[in-house]
């Protein structure tokens, strides 16, 4: 039973029980470049209540830094620690948990978001902007897939560069690298999402330029991002909430309201994104929200009347 | 049980038994642009005992003349109606399959050889080689993701060209177009083969350059390529060959040994490309061929009896 919020008491009821505010990005505060209507105001009356707030993207194309200068643009308050993004997920899980040796290098196929974090936990990489992996090889010309065992990871975001060159690289390090010896190369996905919402559509998302490196290598990677639970453990432990008073709110089904569902917190559906009410009351929906509004900007009729 | 062949006296019987040959190249004719030993001897003492010969390939890059021509090359007697390559037989589909309308195009996602098979066949195409097809795109620069209602269909070939920018188009007119009045823009890959053996290595596949395009879009294509039956009735039907006297031989289970499974002929797998007999011998193949043998090139021993 999803409970449709529509009247203030309805979000007066559901902020007095949540103390946690975890946010998606795309779909929910903005749409591409457009602030999603009223989200400013609301926000910041979240703040005067005194609620935590953390930004949960899978949008890994834009490091912390980068996605806080949208915020600053778009004149919402956010610090970069309030910001997860996949990238930095993934950097810091490759450095944390995966244990990442310091002499192997990673391989990106992505944007300078995930160079960035990996930058900034240390890490070293090639591919990604490198203008040798950003380029069209000639048919058939495989003289540039060259070996490079140094190469002990393939990491993979979303890839508005993505080429043969850098798919038949990831494939060949993922086929004979080794990340230690006897452990083979590290297969890493910032998210999987299938496309992404912005300018009034949708596009193929990081999912997709991660998909033709599955295909070929046979191989599922480790993914960061939502809705695997890793990055929502990751902010529970940290800064030690309780679960029963954090709220998910997000746009899409297997993404938002499905991390929020595997990390066992309530979640919100907003519909200024990719789902609709339609989308869970099928037979075995991907996820089925605790609560659903038209849209974050609602609950600004709370802040008119405070 | 796989009749392992060793002896001259086997290959000499499998002969007998068998008046139509359908040979896939990579792997078992050549490896990349090397001939494997002794084939050329080989497909001559079969012609010259009166065998029916076709080259059935899965390469979509080149059109049956450019295949030709590679025959050519390397001293191998072939005709263009003895090539059956899935860029040809996926052009043929649309038009006499799929009965493609003249006033629609077809979007490819590939290489000349699908452009240069959809001219023959008189479909018109975009995309493909086309220059503004062959780009980067500026990261979230959508602008030239336009929309083309005369796109009735995306055909998926291996595109040593993928770009962001050819996927986003797929995708769009996927999602969008219509090949007729309320029905949706058609799907087709030349072939999903995940690598393809070349340059002493392998390399990612047509598979892999659709997969992306699999994925954002969450639909699966038409697939004309082995190991789907598109190909072989066509072949079978248009010579009215005897099924129990045609033998395909090729050195993949999943494409080429599953090909004639599925067709309902006899297989022989070559020892020279992407599978061994280890491939086979698992619990749930993926195929398991009617014979083996090293190499192609081990028939020149009849060869030189003769």
């Amino acid at each position: 039973m999803v409970h449709e919020l529509t009247t203030s008491a309805q979000f007066q009821n559901l902020l007095d029980s949540k103390d946690n505010l975890l946010f998606d990005c795309d779909g929910v505060v903005w749409e591409g470049d457009s602030l999603i209507p009223n989200v400013d105001k609301v926000l910041k009356h979240f703040r005067a209540l005194g609620k935590r707030i953390w930004f949960v993207t899978n949008n890994a194309t834009k490091s912390r830094a980068s996605n806080k200068a949208k915020f600053d643009k778009m004149g919402i308050q956010c610090e970069v620690d309030e910001i997860f993004s996949s990238a930095y997920a993934s950097a810091a899980y490759l450095k944390n948990v995966l244990n990442f040796p310091a002499d192997k290098k990673v391989y990106v196929i992505g944007e300078k978001g995930v160079e960035e974090e990996l930058e900034s936990v240390g890490i070293k990489y090639s591919g990604g902007t490198a203008p040798e992996d950003n380029v069209f090889i000639d048919l058939m010309d495989f003289s540039s897939i060259t070996a490079d065992p140094e190469v002990g990871a393939v990491l993979c975001g979303l890839d508005m560069h993505i080429n043969y060159k850098k798919i038949a690289r990831g494939f060949r390090y993922l086929r004979e690298n080794q990340v230690r010896p006897g452990e083979p190369c590290l297969f890493v996905a910032t998210n999987l999402d299938s496309t992404f919402p912005t300018h009034g559509s949708v596009y193929p998302g990081g999912g997709a330029t991660t998909a033709a490196l599955m295909y070929c290598a046979g191989k599922e990677p480790i993914t960061v991002g939502k809705p695997e639970k890793a990055m929502l453990d990751s902010i529970v432990e940290t800064y030690n909430l309780d679960k029963s008073r954090t709220l998910m709110i997000g746009d899409r089904l297997n993404t938002d309201i499905l991390f929020g569902v595997n990390g066992g917190i309530d979640t919100l559906l907003v519909l200024t994104g990719i789902n609709q009410k339609a989308d869970y009351e099928v037979e075995n929906p991907v996820a089925v929200p605790t609560y659903v509004v038209n849209s974050l900007g609602d609950f600004a009729v709370l802040a008119d009347k405070a």
